[in-house]
């Protein structure tokens, strides 16, 4: 066999099977974001590396970027995550956009990473954002959202769960142990580490980090506390309007969920599968001030991002993603003879007005090969034109999942297939 | 004013009125092609400069690539046509496909160009084919899915033409002028600049090149025989079945469309504005082999490419570019007190579950405020929840369009604006 160039390391072909799983996936985030009322809106891939000097929610992400010059020289990058896109936009029309703002967008992102499960360098994001508002009315509903999600993906509470935690909570009780506010984020990067490590070298990371003995027993003690949130005012409001919304069953309270990112200053969630083998699916939290780091005014919102890597893995895991079989035409149009074939391209414009998928096939060859072809492509119906049924104004249609076939006229065709196709779906 | 961080040049934002265009595009790109039985896939937005320098229909593109070292050092780039990949990928399951394959795909791609109206450096592509094909059914085929593509966005054959030659037509004669095999792609560059360039310094361009005076008088007879095609068997097939697809009044006949570009070899078309005010709407003809310069199998086809910045141009020129109102949501739920939140974020999810696009007021405030901001974002309806309704299980519903209200319980609010919102789509 001849060598065929290979693709980049990490990025990915979409054959018509793995567009077909993209599309299916893209329409349920769209069904989703479309019903709480959000509008669909993008960045541009290239932003420039200042911007996300300036703004990145997750130091890695800027770490990991495929930065190069312009030829202008500037440095420009692929975007590694959308809030610095989102910052600028919004701040370009701070005094425009009608608040609160409800965004979402499904797009490319790119990140210089080892491919692995779950992982590629180039992947698609959902992100989701309800800017201008501060509330646990508004953070429950983004919650809501990523629970209506997985509903919609057929995935249910004894499969994956929603944790959530609250920074202002965490925040609180640190101080009562008296860990210093420029320990904070220290700490904070220390408990999303927790569930990754061995007890004794986390706790020597600990100590390390200048925690005393008595404080280590305290955060430990914090993050065994299943009921801590009963003490948020923020979070009971928060439960009570999941529970108004119908999806409490999808969320717990987790005291390790922190997110190692300054970004967050309220709640924060991440969705993880229940046996805990995969990355989380999605995540994402409470903000004080989205635009402050461009040039804007201080505003406060919520939002999620999911990749559409991990949640694959998990629907493959679960058996819920689905199969993607190839019925890319509904009919084939078969070109009997060269003298018929322009009655046969005519029929299938006349079919594909009424809204029918029609594949023509392209040339004039033995009908057994057309056939095989039908069958291949998945095409349910497929016509034949030869000269008995020319002179008569008629066409063969062979229904090929029944066996059955008739010979009709040819502006009936189109309605006995759409018929035939109709009262199957209803059935 | 506050300095915001710009955008990289030519790089494009989509707010939600530009990504609603940019669907409603998609829409229309995803409509026909499908109708005509393809299906969609896409490449990485990344590849390897080495595959572009092996296979680019068009040379221009690859000088004009965002090009840059991976970590590991190999140089990438940022994919300027879709071409390269269609080779490889299908070069790389050459023998599991089934053919004839018919793909179509939209994406975005980059190219370093001056941004001008028409013109930016961030921009999509429909980019559609039918491989493993060699006849004038197959041709005619391809041009007729850009003509249904028209008709689509409604512009008729008065606004916008396609205009088809034959690469083998032009050969022929070039040769009956003795014009060399090795001198054919400099001529085809030269006609492809006559619309633009003066008479005079084209026919000074023709004399350099080494045409004799007498081949440059054959050359422009050529270029001026409007019914030459008749002479070449396959454009006339070609007509034929155009006209028995019922598309033949968009299609004209135009030996100055040669393309110049190595890749095509038979049939070649592209799509103009008849103002010719614009660059081509969209391009493509037919190629003898996609895969071999990668390494596979000699394979034909026929595909053309269209980007979504000319055509958005033209029809706003036209006026048939639909203007994109926010109409983000059906109906507002307003949270009129603390007490009563809980019952209005579940008549919110009632409704989402029956299907409507529901935004919530994110939290308790003046209901004067919230009315107008569902006025803002085109929410037709509104519900209010007040202490009074909440202890009768009720909802006073609210129609901004007709100015009308009513008190109704809360599970008949949801059939209720269904009902009125399908009366009058149908009305």
């Amino acid at each position: 066999m001849k060598q065929i160039i290979q693709s980049v390391k990490g990025a990915r072909d979409f054959y018509p099977e793995d567009k077909a799983r993209h599309n299916w996936l893209y329409e349920r985030v769209r069904n989703v974001s479309t019903r709480f009322g959000y509008e669909e809106w993008d960045g541009p891939f290239l932003e420039k590396l200042e911007l996300y000097a300036a703004k990145s929610g997750d130091e890695l992400a800027r770490e990991q970027a495929f930065v190069f010059p312009d030829r202008s020289g500037e440095m420009i990058m692929l975007r590694t995550e959308l809030t610095p896109s989102l910052a600028r936009m919004v701040a370009q029309r701070q005094g425009q956009l009608v608040m609160p703002l409800r965004w979402w967008s499904y797009g490319p992102f790119w990140r210089y990473e080892k491919p692995q499960q779950g992982r590629s360098r180039e992947f698609f994001q959902w992100n989701i954002d309800l800017v201008g508002v501060n509330s646990p009315e508004g953070d429950a509903e983004m919650i809501a959202i990523a629970v209506e999600f997985l509903k919609s993906v057929d995935l249910s509470p004894s499969e994956v769960l929603i944790r959530v935690n609250d920074r202002q909570y965490m925040e609180v009780h640190l101080k009562s142990l008296d860990i210093a506010e420029d320990g904070k984020l220290s700490v904070f990067k220390l408990i999303d580490r927790y569930d990754k490590m061995k007890v004794e070298d986390w706790d020597a990371n600990a100590l390390e980090l200048g925690l005393s003995r008595k404080q280590l027993d305290g955060l430990k003690t914090l993050l065994a506390d299943m009921d801590g949130w009963h003490r948020s005012e923020n979070l009971t409001r928060i439960f009570e309007n999941l529970e108004a919304l119908g999806v409490r069953d999808y969320v717990v309270f987790d005291p390790l969920i922190v997110r190692g990112i300054d970004y967050y200053t309220g709640m924060v969630f991440e969705c993880f599968d229940v046996s805990r083998k995969f990355r989380s699916v999605l995540g994402g939290g409470h903000y004080d001030n989205l635009v402050a780091d461009v040039g804007g005014d201080p505003l406060p919102g919520v939002g999620f991002a999911m990749g559409d890597m991990v949640i694959a893995v998990v629907l493959q895991d679960w058996g819920k993603l689905p199969v993607f079989a190839d019925t890319r035409a509904d009919v084939l149009v078969t070109l009997f003879d060269a003298d018929n074939a322009a009655i046969a391209m005519g029929l299938a414009a006349n079919m594909r007005r009424q809204g029918l998928r029609v594949a023509v096939y392209p040339q004039v060859d033995k009908l057994g090969k057309q056939f095989k072809y039908a069958d291949r492509l998945g095409a349910r119906f497929v016509t034949v034109i030869g000269p008995d049924e020319a002179s008569e104004g008629q066409v063969t249609l062979k229904d090929l999942t029944a066996g059955t076939q008739l010979t009709i006229p040819l502006d009936a065709v189109a309605e006995q297939i759409s018929h035939q196709l109709v009262d199957e779906k209803s059935s």
